[in-house]
């Protein structure tokens, strides 16, 4: 890391999550990609999750890891997935319990300080990713 | 049980979730209890999941686990608190895994079929279970 | 519950995990009990544990849960021990996964929030507690 | 190896665990790098951990499984570290429960036996690893 990651903050709140969701839901539901988007708090706990309908079962564990993997570690989880597929050195990352290399994981952050994650599975990673980079986008807008 | 449990149903929706956890939320902003809420489908799996602010950690998984328990044998968990809490032969079902006996799990029945269920913690089980209530009351409402 | 539990704080520092550490193992040392002592910050997670010479291994996981549990349910874990006792209703408890019923877990609270928990185990349940509470005390004194 | 493991000898007592965290800790202030450092005995049991200020909470498990690695195979984890990251035959150590292939953990070893080892996390592996070593060259120390 060539800068120093965020500093934990306060966990964030019922309505900055729901704002973060909101986002998040409506860019999945705008493509019907089927998915489960899960918020978690700076301290790792979850705050909010909700299932699409026809979202696979086994994306709502995989959601949440990618959120907690993004607190708990302070980076996105393209990070540890970038790493894995390099191979070499990168696959001893396959050997941590509770780090999920994949991607679709993103820290939530506001002045700097780490407040949450959001993570959504359901799709390829990638698409997973541009759902939960829309929710990470919800952070900034005012609500109406 | 007297009567014949209620059979198992199609998955409860998001949009039906979504309005029992407003209708659940609505009581417990109201009442400003900071509690948990989550909400199952007939198959057991997390559809939606809620935590007011400054709700106690603990009581993420316990939400979870009443709304399982409530769904994976077809009634209000208050049924097996009151086993438990009539001792004796009622004991054994503190050794069932998975088996949460504490009020506040309640089935959510639409047309006789069970499509879900909902869980409430973070104040006594009696409170929680007038949470879940208030919540399995907005199954029967119209959207506005 | 009478009164409102404390609000979740910013978890503790090193600092001040040291002042409680100390003041726990120095009644510890005092006294020849060999304890392990745990303390978690406000979201649950191990700031610091010292397992004291020839304290049994089994207390280890004991000591971290009983904090675990003070700080996931913001009360002491007798609080969950009397219910226990009781018998009746109060025997719902055992069934909750993660809620370890036993005297010797308390919250670490400072200016009315909760900022982390200490968690003894190593003897009977009421010289934890009282290990515990030695712990506790070392919050409000000033570094030498 | 070329050279038979280390002999298990009595478990790291408090003291000398003592020694050694307070050089890694030392260490870790010096170089502002945000640690867990953790410390096990020879029969793999957590006798000490601290968790700086603003490490990471992924960091507390990885430390310990750092330390646990060390001490259950008797060598740096380093060595599985290269072995996974040679690939071919060396992946198949990632199918190991409870081995971690990270460099960070080292045995402490006291008169050709091993009595401990330390594991900690929270920067890259190498500065890691650089921080158990520190650590390690404290058993050597006298107490001031």
């Amino acid at each position: 890391m060539s800068q120093p990651p965020p500093r934990y903050g306060a966990p964030i709140s019922l309505a900055t999550a729901g704002r973060v969701m909101r986002a998040a839901q409506a860019e999945a539901e705008r493509l019907q990609w089927p998915m489960v988007i899960a918020i978690v708090d700076s301290g790792g706990h979850l705050v909010m999750l909700h299932k699409l309908d026809q979202a696979q079962y086994g994306s709502i564990p995989v959601a949440q890891a990618k959120a907690e993997t993004a607190v708990k570690f302070r980076r996105p989880t393209k990070a540890f997935e970038d790493a894995v597929a390099a191979g070499g050195l990168g696959l001893r990352l396959l050997g941590i319990d509770g780090l999920l290399p994949l991607d679709g994981g993103l820290p939530l952050i506001v002045g700097g300080e780490l407040i949450g994650a959001i993570g959504v599975s359901g799709m390829q990673a990638v698409q997973d990713a541009q759902i939960a980079q829309a929710g990470a986008d919800g952070l900034l807008e005012h609500d109406a």
